[in-house]
């Protein structure tokens, strides 16, 4: 049994995503970020890094950090097919999705979200410094698609595309949402159609972008 | 036989590293980023990211994404021991650290170096900001090795060490290097006295930080 500290529609989503599409026994534990339960001394002894998602495993340990969450899990329900298997030869690429997400969408993602971690006094120029890597992530993601999509892998899809609809959820507000590239589109399409992500939505509370 | 596209010193250090130590044939293509040949249309083509590492696997196959390629490389060479195997108790530990150095070291590191990527006029701000975010990143890490080292695993080196230990030299001209936290220096002595480490040195044409 898992326990899946998250907060709806943040970083945790994947990972409740996944646990559900796995028919992984778990169980949620709500934070509240509003009232910053998740910069709480309790909280920062499971997650030294403040933020959700934090996965209690089997064994008791705390572990953190969602994209290293969305490899563990596939790579644990191996019998999901969501993930290649280390003598398949698609496992680097596999492997190059997921770090080039965490790379080149979150990690810019995050600079739009939170751009005082940098310079409060700065944040539109950050917001619009990060705005361009993204779209940029986008045109690079939509090239590849088209060439070699519908998923990330080809016909296959894998614990990348799951991490990728997130990803692309959470830019549903931005001036050019993700959704706009036909590809990405067509893959957000596809993902949300799988009966998980109704489930994810009912559980989560979710409304937007459904 | 793997060819590794890589410049002295840059993020295809540790990818480089991991080869020699694992003992994995292997030759070396230098990619001159002073001439922008990671910016050519040839290159790109293996790498629509533009950067290094690109590592032409077994099948001809290009990969990159360094991280992604500490990972890959460490499954492939599991006799090694350096990544612990699918079903060790370690491995969802393993994996979150992977991922979080790369989401809170070399994340920051690339808008210290290249703050032109988000803006030019701020990038004096931009450094400021990504300098705080990375000492922060050393004051937990050398609190979890304190409380748990003396690697990120505890008493087992694993590729986490390898790549930790790169981005613990990237700093080394900063105005607070890594190696100032004492726990992380002495991960640092431990993982530059492997043999491995000198031959990585002579064929990189390497001195700083020795």
């Amino acid at each position: 049994m898992y326990s899946l500290y998250y907060a709806p529609g943040a970083a945790s989503l994947v990972v409740h995503w996944l646990l559900i599409e796995l028919g992984a026994p778990h169980e949620l534990r709500l934070v509240d970020t509003q009232a910053k339960q998740h910069k709480s001394a309790q909280y920062l002894a499971l997650n030294p890094n403040g933020v959700v998602p934090t996965l209690i495993d089997d064994d008791g340990k705390p572990l953190y950090e969602a994209a290293a969450l969305v490899l563990h899990l596939a790579d644990r329900h191996a019998q999901s097919g969501l993930a290649p298997a280390l003598d398949d030869a698609r496992r680097g690429e596999y492997l190059q999705w997921v770090l080039n997400l965490a790379n080149t969408l979150q990690s810019p993602l995050r600079l739009w979200w939170y751009p005082q971690d940098i310079e409060e006094a700065q944040a539109d120029t950050i917001k619009d410094g990060a705005r361009r890597r993204i779209e940029a992530t986008w045109d690079r993601l939509d090239a590849h698609l088209a060439a070699h999509g519908p998923y990330l892998l080809g016909e296959r899809v894998s614990a990348a595309d799951f991490y990728l609809t997130m990803l692309m959820r959470w830019t549903r507000n931005m001036p050019r949402p993700g959704h706009e590239w036909p590809h990405l589109a067509a893959l957000a399409q596809r993902m949300k159609a799988r009966p998980s992500f109704k489930t994810l939505y009912e559980r989560e509370g979710l409304t937007e972008w459904a």
